[in-house]
């Protein structure tokens, strides 16, 4: 009668040396190698100062190289230095710009044609595994959340992430209003849009603004609006001025093993791993670089 | 010549005669008759007040009668009065309860066996048509975002959704702390928490609270904290300092005519309809009560 405990016993250790060892997303992430992370280029890195902090953004010109480039040319005309958040939309979006236009663009143009999408051709694409509400595939391309079809690419309107306002026609947007997504993402903008980057640090600086009492959102009064004191690109700064920073790349290992540890999470908290993930719910990777 | 003009002006005429007018979601809930409208049972409804202004809840006793008994229990025993909001995370959960514990819970418990789903047999359930990335089914139940399986009903975490706090355990919850979701749906907490209600006004008062600095953002210090001046029920309210609330019911036509007519948005704005809804990205509409 001591057979059965060893087998057992043996069986156990079979089962302990055959599972593989869980690791979390964010062991993963420590463990990642250096190979695994990207140093994000410092002409497409904005840092946008409020008093409260900086907020860093990520621009996309893959999506949208004409609108980045315009926005580029803005934010070194000055345009946005002394601007303001004008909207605060709870659960939509937050947007800021220069309330009275009065400011020189510089040599950017005021509108451009609309950059929704792109065609997917040429495009570097990880699919996520589960499916997507809104988009045939849902997944990442460079540094950020994308959709995907036969022939088309786009960006996805992600918490974060940060689009060009415009007016009624599809044409009428430039770059010299801003908004990044502060809640449940409005995946019925995709497409409809176009998208410009996302903010990679510094979101809580734009999510907790008071909401505005005017319709969508907007500030009624000068007195509410938030001041924006400098914007700028980060490659303009003297080195000892910058910051960089560095992103796991969506194509690594490293991103892939993240991504299923978010999937089926298994730290003794969670009783019901849910088997799958949204592109929303992934949250991409970025620290400071030394 | 003359004739073809004539005749596309035909087409044209017939192809506007036969198309279905487009109605925004807005006007289809303006129109909604009396019929398609619910009073919310006062029982169910939860006053919270901050210096700021009123927070309303609807409990949810169809997901977790046990839960919402306990917390009706709480509140009634004075549990959150000068209570504090104690957590906001960016992106996540604003969290609120008493700070120091000390406080009596009455006739309360302070943990309950956990109510992470219930059977779907006798829960109406009006699903939605498009795939969600979590759930078998998503959809809708009474007045809350639900998903269904074969066997099983759940409410969904989709902004402003409240649930229990918990610890490590299963059972560690029962109402002494509660959250609210203030961003991206974390639907990965579905069936892994205990959910009790939602935010049907007032959420714009929680999301904007100042991010903690601390783990999972919680105040470092009791300075940071809002304050929670009074939680009582609507129904033990006189009738003279009672607000009521009416929601539209999710299984009546004008809900699924809202849900369809925002599937496909159609105002000229919109230039690429989405053809498909997130259930977290469906507004559920409630209206102060006459």
């Amino acid at each position: 009668m001591l057979v059965r405990p060893l087998l057992i016993a043996l069986a156990a250790l079979a089962a302990t040396a055959a599972a593989p060892v869980y690791r979390s997303s964010a062991e993963i992430v420590a463990a990642a190698p250096a190979s695994d992370w990207r140093r994000i280029d410092p002409e497409t890195l904005v840092y946008m100062d409020l008093a409260a902090g900086r907020v860093v953004i990520e621009l996309a010109p893959d999506f949208a190289p004409n609108h980045v480039k315009n926005i580029k040319a803005l934010i070194r005309a000055g345009y946005f230095n002394d601007s303001a958040v004008i909207r605060s939309q709870d659960n939509y979006v937050v947007q800021w710009g220069q309330p009275d236009e009065t400011r020189s663009l510089g040599a950017a143009q005021k509108t451009l044609k609309a950059e929704f999408e792109r065609p997917s051709a040429g495009l570097a694409f990880t699919a996520l595994p589960d499916r997507d509400t809104y988009a045939r595939e849902a997944g990442f391309s460079g540094d950020f959340p994308a959709g995907r079809d036969g022939k088309s690419a786009w960006m996805l309107h992600c918490y974060g992430v940060v689009g060009v306002g415009r007016d009624e026609g599809a044409d009428t947007g430039g770059g010299t209003e801003l908004y990044a997504v502060n809640g449940q993402s409005p995946r019925h903008l995709d497409r409809n849009i176009t998208v410009v980057g996302r903010v990679i640090q510094g979101m809580e600086l734009l999510s907790v603004m008071p909401r505005g009492t005017g319709d969508l959102g907007f500030y009624k009064t000068p007195e509410e609006r938030t001041a924006i004191r400098r914007v700028v690109i980060a490659a303009d700064l003297p080195a000892a001025e910058r910051q960089d920073y560095e992103i796991l790349r969506t194509d690594s290992a490293s991103f892939k093993a993240m991504v299923e540890a978010r999937r089926n999470r298994r730290e003794s908290w969670f009783k019901a791993p849910a088997g799958a993930i949204n592109v929303c719910n992934v949250p991409l990777q970025v620290r400071p670089a030394r």
